[in-house]
C-alpha cells in the first residue's frame, strides 16, 4: 500500500478546475502534472495551487507529456467528452490507471475499445460517477439491499438542469457543449442517473441491460434563449440546435426492471436527478423527497402527497451509508453536496491499495453506450435497439467488489 | 333552455352510485330512472334517493327500459368500461344525449363507430372526465393560455393510484378491473391525465395526436399482493396477471409536443395524476406542487427544489379559472375535491341549454384510442403507432366552444 499517490491531472475547464482544489484538500495526494490544451488554464491553475502552499506542478498541453512522466500513479481526465475515452485507453496502454469523468460515448466501439484495452493491459479506468455517492442514492440503495421496498420494478432518473446559459456561451467559454447540442440529438449525458440505478440492479453483477429505445420532444429551448439574449445574435442567430429539450430512454434489464432516464436541459426549471425506485413494499422518490412504504399510516394518507414531502430525511439515521454518518465540513464544501469528495477518495484508495475500483470499464461502457444507441433509436422513430453485454457473458458470475468502504 | 332535466342513471357500482348522491343535491336534475345489471344495487340506491327525500325512480335492470322511457332528456353511463361506448350509441341512435365516464376503448373501430353515430344523428354523448375540471388543471391551462409558460413543449401526467385491493376484489365486488388486469396488458386508464393536457395543447382544435409509443415492466404487484392476503388465494392463488405494473406511453403531437402519459396501479404508492406542462418559459410540476419561471428570483435557488415546494398555492389567486374562485362545500365536498360537481354540471347545463358538450365525441375517440394502440404497440416490443384522426381533417378549423363557463 502507498503513503501518498501522485496524479496528473488532464482537462482544467469549469470541472477540472473545481476538482484540483478538492485534490488539493487531500494530504495523500501529490498533484504532480496539469493539462489543457489551452495554457491559459494552465497557467490559472498552477498559480492557484502554488498560491494555496502546493509545490508547482509540471503544467503542459500535450496529455502524453503527463502519461510519460516519471512517478505518475494515476490521472484524472476532465476534459471534452469527445477526448475521455482515448485519453483513458492511452493511459491504460502505458500503464497508468486512469480516472475518467462522466460524459455520454460516441460510438459502441470505442466502448469496446475501452473494455479491451483493461482486458488486455490489467490496467484499469474507473468512471468519476459522483452520483453513486449521493446521499439518497446511497441510503436507498441501502434500503433497497435491506428490503425495505420489496422486489424492484421500476428505476427511474433525470439530468434535469437548466444549461441553456452553459451551451449557449459555449463559444466564449471555450465549452464543448455548443457543439454538441448544435451537432447531435441523444441522450447524452446519462450517467449521472443511471449510475446509481445500475449498481442498485446489480448490472455487471448477475443482471444486464438487455434494449432501451428513445424518444424526444422538439427543439425549441436554446433557439428561444438566443432570441432572448442580443450578444448571443452574432454567433448563434441562425444557428438550428438539433438537440432537443427533452429525450426520454427506457430501458430493459435481463431480470425485468423498467429503467426511465431524462435529459432535459434545455428549458427553465430547478436541478433535480428525480430519483426513484419503485418495488412491491414501497418507493423513494427524490421530487418531494419522498419514502412510501406498504403500511397502514401511509396508505391513509395516500390523497395527500404534502403528508410525505421531506419524508426521506427521517430514513437517513437508519439507512445512510456509513459513509454519510461520518461527514466534514471540509467533504460537504467539496462540490455537490460532499459527492465529489467520495468519489475522488474512491478513485485514490483503489490507487493506494493497489485494488480494481468500484465503478469499473464494464460499468463505463455499459453507461455511456446509452447515449450513441439512444441517437440511433430516435433516428429510428423510436426503435427499440440492443445493449451490447461488454463482459460477454462474465457478469452471470461477477460478484460487487467489496474491498473497502468505497466499495458500492 | 329547460328549467330542469329528467335523467336516467345506467350503472350503480362504486362510481355510478355516488354520482348519484351528488346530482340528488341539484336542484334541477331530476332523477327518473336507475340501473344496474345487478337487482341489488338498484334496490340499495332506491333506497337511499327516498330516504334523503327524493321521489323514488324507475329501477330495472335493463339499460334500455332507461333509454325508451318517456321523458328523460339524457342518461349517465358508469357501467363497466366494455359497455360504455355501445351504451353510448344506443343513447344517441334513440335521440338522447349521454354522459359517459371515463376509461379507455378495446378497439379502434368502437371508436370510429361513437363519432359516426354523434355524426348521423346529431345527438352528443358528453365525456365525463372530471379531472378536466381539476383545480390546478384548470389554473394552469389559464397560465399557458395567458403565456406564462412560454411555447408548451412537453406535458406528462399519470394515473398513479395504488388499485391493488380494488383489483384483487373484483370478483367479491364485482369489479370490471380484475377481467382486465388479468386478459389485458396496456395504458387501460389514459384519459385523467391525457384530458387535461388534450385540452391545453389544442387537440381537436388546430392540433391532433400523430403518433405514440408504449412500454411496461413486468408484472409483479399484483401477484405479490395476492401473496400476502391469504383469502385471495383460493381464487386468485393461481392468476396470472398480464396487466404490467407500469406502463408509459409517449404521443407526439402535430403540432410538435411530446406527452408522457403513466399508468401505476399494481404498485404501493400515495395518488398523483403528476401533472406537469414545460414550456420555453416556466413549468408546473403536480410533484411538490411546485411553479417554476425562467426568472432571477426562481434561478438563484434553482439546486434547492424544498424552496419550490407548494408554490402552485401562491397562483391560485391570480390564475385559478373563475369556477374555482367562488367554491361552496356542497361542491367541494360532492367527491374528488370539487370536480365532480363541475362535470355534472357541465353536463347538465349542455342539456338545458341545448348546446354542444365541453367534452365531445372527438376528444372521447382521441383519448380511448390511447387504449387499443398502447395494447398493439406494446405487443411490437415498443413500436410506434399511428393514432387516427377522429375529426376527419375537421380539427384544422375547430375553435373550443365558449358556450358557458363549463367549456374548457
Amino acid at each position: 500500500m502507498k503513503n501518498s499517490v501522485n496524479i496528473g491531472i488532464i482537462g482544467l475547464g469549469g470541472r477540472g478546475a473545481s476538482m484540483v482544489e478538492v485534490m488539493a484538500k487531500m494530504e495523500d495526494v501529490n498533484i504532480l502534472a496539469v493539462c489543457d490544451k489551452y495554457q491559459d488554464r494552465v497557467d490559472n491553475v498552477i498559480k492557484k495551487l502554488v498560491g494555496g502552499g502546493r509545490p508547482a506542478p509540471m503544467g503542459t498541453v500535450d496529455y502524453n507529456e503527463v502519461l510519460d512522466m516519471p512517478g505518475i500513479d494515476s490521472v484524472y481526465i476532465a476534459t471534452d467528452w469527445e477526448c475521455h475515452v482515448k485519453i483513458a485507453i492511452d493511459s491504460m496502454k502505458k500503464g497508468i490507471p486512469a480516472a475518467m469523468e462522466v460524459g455520454g460515448a460516441y460510438t459502441i466501439d470505442e466502448c469496446w475499445e475501452l473494455v479491451h484495452t483493461y482486458e488486455e493491459t490489467g490496467v484499469w479506468t474507473m468512471m468519476m460517477e459522483n452520483c453513486c455517492y449521493g446521499e439518497r442514492e446511497m441510503m436507498v440503495h441501502n434500503m433497497v439491499r435491506e428490503g425495505v421496498f420489496g422486489d424492484i420494478v421500476f428505476c427511474s432518473g433525470q439530468y434535469a438542469h437548466d444549461l441553456r446559459d452553459e451551451v449557449a456561451y459555449g463559444e466564449k467559454n471555450r465549452h464543448y457543449r455548443l457543439r454538441n447540442y448544435i451537432a447531435r440529438n441523444c441522450e447524452n449525458y446519462p450517467t449521472h442517473e443511471l449510475g446509481p440505478i445500475a449498481k442498485i440492479l446489480g448490472i455487471n453483477y448477475g443482471n444486464r441491460f438487455v434494449s432501451m429505445s428513445s424518444v424526444c420532444s422538439r427543439a425549441a429551448g436554446m433557439e428561444d434563449f438566443v432570441k432572448q439574449h442580443k450578444d448571443l445574435k452574432p454567433s448563434l442567430g441562425n444557428t438550428k440546435f438539433n438537440q432537443t429539450d427533452i429525450v426520454k430512454t427506457f430501458i430493459k434489464t435481463e431480470n425485468g426492471e423498467l429503467i426511465e432516464l431524462t435529459l432535459d436541459t434545455c428549458l427553465p426549471r430547478f436541478y433535480s436527478r428525480g430519483f426513484t425506485v419503485r418495488g412491491t413494499k414501497g418507493l423513494y422518490q427524490e421530487d418531494g423527497d419522498i419514502v412510501f412504504l406498504d403500511k397502514k399510516l401511509y396508505r391513509k394518507n395516500e390523497w395527500d402527497q404534502k403528508k410525505f414531502w421531506g419524508r426521506g430525511k427521517k430514513f437517513a439515521r437508519k439507512y445512510n451509508h456509513p459513509l454519510w454518518h461520518d461527514t466534514t465540513k471540509e467533504m460537504l464544501e467539496a462540490g455537490h453536496g460532499g459527492m465529489d469528495w467520495f468519489i475522488i477518495r474512491a478513485w485514490i484508495v483503489s490507487v493506494k491499495n493497489g485494488t480494481l475500483p468500484p465503478i469499473d470499464v464494464y460499468d463505463a461502457a455499459a453507461w455511456m453506450c446509452i447515449t450513441p444507441l439512444s441517437e440511433l433509436s430516435i433516428q429510428n422513430g423510436g426503435a427499440t435497439v440492443e445493449i451490447p453485454d461488454f463482459t460477454n457473458g462474465k457478469y452471470k458470475n461477477r460478484t460487487p467488489r467489496n474491498d473497502n468502504i468505497y466499495d458500492i
